[in-house]
């Protein structure tokens, strides 16, 4: 039973602004190092599955830009999403297409722009994961918590199955600041970090106990599959499919779902606040990017230059973005506010930079 | 008795990088208004002064900007200084050329790059001074304090002569905050806002009595001027004479010297700080430039963009500058350190946008 790299990179977030785009959101962008996340994610795979097995979905504006990217993959590997429909329909089309190639074949699905810093580690995880679901199991990949979160979710520990294997209590949404600190205290609960690994024939039962609509519409898709009328019949059924996350629309309701605790440096680099966790920052917790960035008497901030001179003095925890046609000025614990920018450009019609 | 001004423009300050560069500095820039400085102080003469009476010294780097901006000028009222050499030799130079022209002329030096609120108050104060040089008094107008300025020069008053009239008592150098304090309370300082007013004459007199190697030069050149062996003659001289201020070098020393009072709402423009005294502010204290240049949420600070998107979000009393091929983030109460940054380029030889 071979594993199967299922790459999610459907994202199209605004809290990266100025360097994210419209047509190159996050994990095209190289936060947490000089490669994009999605290379980095790519990179990480090595060793657990050859390229021929590694897939990407994503959707249609960055096709190209994926190809051009994750040179590696067979072109059949990029799996274009017609439109956004959240990870349910985006992980049924990675399952049937990849049951349709391989009926035994074991998926795992990752998101294309998170951050591991041990990478060894996070292959062992999902190598123990692997043989957790081929006996059938539904798994999931929990994140050990490093400190009381509020902006994820998080999953409630349930019987243990093995050495850092549970069945899953309860998947929760992201809890508020008091009852994430009870959460971590609590040794109860882990991160719900994305990651997913499953049967492609567990995962179509499902779908099909779940999410009939979507099993059934996969399996009219099922007999075009690697033909040339596939993608114009995709395009057809694609949007009429529910937009529903596999969290809520199948793990929270499935019987069969299990955990395989995760402890390899992992950041979900959620905003400019998070690039200190996945970059080198100097003797005062700057990170410094950019040939000519120059940052002076500053301390804790993330400062990221395109190459033109970017000069900071004096400043204390502040983002400063540079991105060529754009610049951005911000506190680093407001770095989630950047949406407020990017709607506000929207209103103003300054919409040359978005 | 003609009024012949000279606007002094051979500054060539850093503390306004990365707008101001060596090519570039202060009195060119657009910083009180979408004029550069320099325009500005030559249009608040009108009415005091016809552009043929009006003259300008700056340095050779600057003469080709200062002819194309002040297009009102006849070309030979530029008056290139070869070297720089303080403020002396350029008013003695000022002082020779006016009065082989006009020996009765009366001169009213001006710095090129201040702000002045009130020009109609600025012009009367000029005229009031102009008629007290005619006298034969070295003058100079005196700024009404409004602050406990430590970053000023302060004139002490003498004896009164009219209303608003003073001799001047002593020229005081830059105080401590508390001497300051002290100056300003006491009600017999004034700031030097470096405007002086004099007979061509007079200042020939002072200097040959307290410059006299500045005196002796500007005589032995003065049948060359208005011919075209001047400016290699004055090439040749000019070096050599000693670099020192005409505060230093004749007002401090000379006995026949004047204040009068001046409180025409004046800036020296010092540094990025002083931008909101001499610019519209919105509600939240905030000086925004740029036609997508957006600020939301901050406070008290000077956003200068150069119509590429800039954005600032959540900031209180910051400068951020981008000038097209250079960006500065600096808080608003160190804006004099801009210097470091300059100095701290040069060292890493990133000179490209110096």
């Amino acid at each position: 039973m071979k594993l199967y790299p299922v790459v999610m990179a459907g994202g199209s977030g605004t809290r990266f602004w100025p360097l994210s785009r419209v047509r190159r959101p996050k994990q095209f962008l190289p936060l947490s190092s000089a490669k994009p996340l999605l290379l980095e994610t790519l990179a990480r795979l090595k060793g657990l599955a050859t390229p021929a097995q590694t897939y990407v979905v994503c959707g249609p504006v960055h096709a190209a830009l994926v190809r051009r990217m994750a040179r590696s993959l067979p072109s059949g590997n990029v799996l274009v999403e017609p439109v956004a429909r959240n990870t349910a329909p985006a992980i049924a089309l990675a399952s049937w297409v990849i049951a349709t190639r391989d009926p035994d074949a074991v998926l795992a699905v990752l998101p294309s722009d998170h951050h591991v810093a041990d990478a060894a580690g996070f292959r062992a995880v999902l190598q123990q994961a692997a043989k957790v679901a081929r006996a059938g199991d539904l798994v999931t990949v929990g994140i050990q918590p490093t400190r009381a979160e509020s902006g994820y979710g998080y999953i409630r520990l349930g019987a243990p199955l093995g050495a850092g294997v549970f069945r899953v209590q309860a998947f929760v949404e992201k809890p508020d600041p008091v009852t994430a600190a009870q959460y971590v205290s609590s040794k109860e609960y882990l991160w719900n970090g994305g990651i997913f690994v499953f049967t492609a024939r567990a995962m179509q039962e499902a779908f099909a106990r779940h999410l009939p609509q979507v099993a059934e519409a996969m399996e009219r898709l099922a007999p075009r599959i690697g033909t040339r009328s596939f993608a114009q019949a995709l395009a057809r059924a694609f949007p009429r499919l529910p937009s529903v996350s596999v969290d809520y629309g199948v793990m929270e309701k499935a019987r069969n779902i299990a955990v395989v605790r995760g402890d390899f440096g992992w950041s979900d680099v959620g905003s400019f606040a998070a690039i200190p966790e996945v970059r080198p920052t100097d003797a005062d917790g700057n990170v410094v990017v950019g040939a000519a960035t120059l940052v002076l008497d500053s301390a804790g901030c993330v400062v990221l230059g395109d190459g033109r001179t970017l000069a900071v003095l004096g400043m204390r925890d502040t983002v400063v973005v540079d991105a060529g046609d754009a610049v951005l000025v911000i506190p680093k614990e407001r770095s989630q506010d950047v949406r407020q920018i990017v709607e506000a450009l929207r209103l103003r019609r300054l919409t040359r930079s978005l």
